[in-house]
């Protein structure tokens, strides 16, 4: 990573931004850190987990399984589909499991208000985490504005809650990554997320590497796309992911306990 | 297709809907038809075709080429993400081209409260059609109330557009897609529609004929997933399909002109 590079990344930006009239949320130097420093406690995996199920097919059956297991392996929270927040939100009320859920998902496409009222409607229902897409065809268009006055409207919508922005890595160059990442930072979310899942690419131990990078040491980095096992997901922990999303997060933690070579 | 079984199923439902209190829109004997006949004008396809792009990549470049397309080939809608739902009203005002976006998609996993935002956003923006993607696990589930609420709600919240429900085939059994046909028409909506294109499956001949004759000749039914070429497509509107959603629209149309062969 060439430091210099990254800082002028993000003078652009906020310069593009700047053009449009809009008043970033933070200063460019703390924007970017370019930091590699990052130290994690790898051994209890399943806190990193947000344990997930976006099947359109789930049933109401499945949702209960899941919260069931997310109880009982202590994951750091179940991430489900809008239709569901309500189920999740009553089933793990008092228990330290949050309830995640996706807007704009996985397209991103929608408009800006749409996200908007889809966050409100989900913090009604219960939703304590938030897991957003990105406008990736602005974000390939260089549209700065567009991307970060998307990211800043659900960030405003949902004040407290854990915001999480999904990249969808798999459409991005490496540049675009790293505009993506910056653009999450100075709009005020909490983290950025690789993949939904549902587009192309998966969840990539370069990216991980590039994304903390980028957003620094003090910043969350969600590793998800196609992580089905526990070597893998330690080797994103390694590399700087401080959140694992998954569908087999139970798999992943049992591969602990059965192997136990960590 | 067997008629008794065909109206038990729409009696079934309608004994659902009325425990849940719920007053749907239209007789059980009015829902379901089981006619086979239907007449199309097949000489025009372009006139069947909405053209599509629902990537999330487009770029507002691409969006403002297949409003050229459209509007040069005079096909029935463009049907865009609903980000680019303004962009594409303004290209296409004055003309018969229609603005068509998509609702809960692709998931329809979203509340029906996002759905009724997004598509009162959408007719905000200037769309005249909305392709909306059913509750796919509450149908799964037989959870009719929740199916028929959430047409419902989107339907009331877009009076006077033609509203196209996706089913999604690519998950359901013949019998839930025959259960799915019955709740879009109870619930008011204009079209049943085969596929989003993001999910599994694609339009089936078989699927087509199936919805075809349960909703009667004097319904909408909309082929789309994977239709590339002329010949499929013209094969979709023989078998009951009065309206193909493509991206290929330009391929299918020139096809015509190519070979000649209708």
């Amino acid at each position: 990573m060439n430091e210099k590079w990254l800082k002028q990344q993000a003078e652009e930006i906020s310069m593009a931004l700047a053009r449009s009239g809009i008043r970033w949320a933070m200063p460019v130097d703390d924007a970017v850190r370019g930091q590699k420093v990052f130290v994690t406690d790898s051994t209890n995996v399943a806190a990193y987990i947000d344990h997930t199920l976006l099947a359109p097919t789930a049933s109401r059956e499945q949702i209960g399984r899941l919260c069931q297991e997310a109880l009982e392996y202590r994951f750091a929270s179940v991430c489900v589909n809008p239709g569901h927040v309500r189920l999740a939100a009553r089933l793990l009320a008092g228990s330290p499991v949050k309830t995640c859920t996706v807007i704009g998902f996985p397209l991103g496409a929608t408009t800006t208000l749409s996200k908007v009222m889809e966050a409100r409607d989900a913090v009604a229902n219960g939703a304590q985490e938030l897991d957003m897409v990105i406008n990736v065809g602005a974000l390939m268009e260089r549209d700065y504005a567009r991307v970060y006055s998307d990211i800043r409207a659900v960030r405003d919508a949902a004040p407290g809650l854990v915001l999480k922005v999904i990249l969808e890595t798999g459409y991005l160059s490496k540049e675009q990554i790293v505009q993506g990442c910056i653009l999450v930072k100075m709009a005020g979310a909490d983290f950025v997320k690789t993949c939904t899942g549902f587009g192309p690419g998966k969840a990539e131990l370069e990216d991980i590497t590039l994304m903390r990078e980028v957003v620094g040491p003090d910043f969350g980095v969600k590793a998800s796309g196609g992580i089905r096992d526990r070597k893998t997901a330690m080797a994103m922990i390694k590399a700087g992911a401080n959140r694992i999303g998954a569908s087999a997060g139970v798999a992943i933690v049992q591969g602990e306990e059965g192997k136990g070579d960590y």
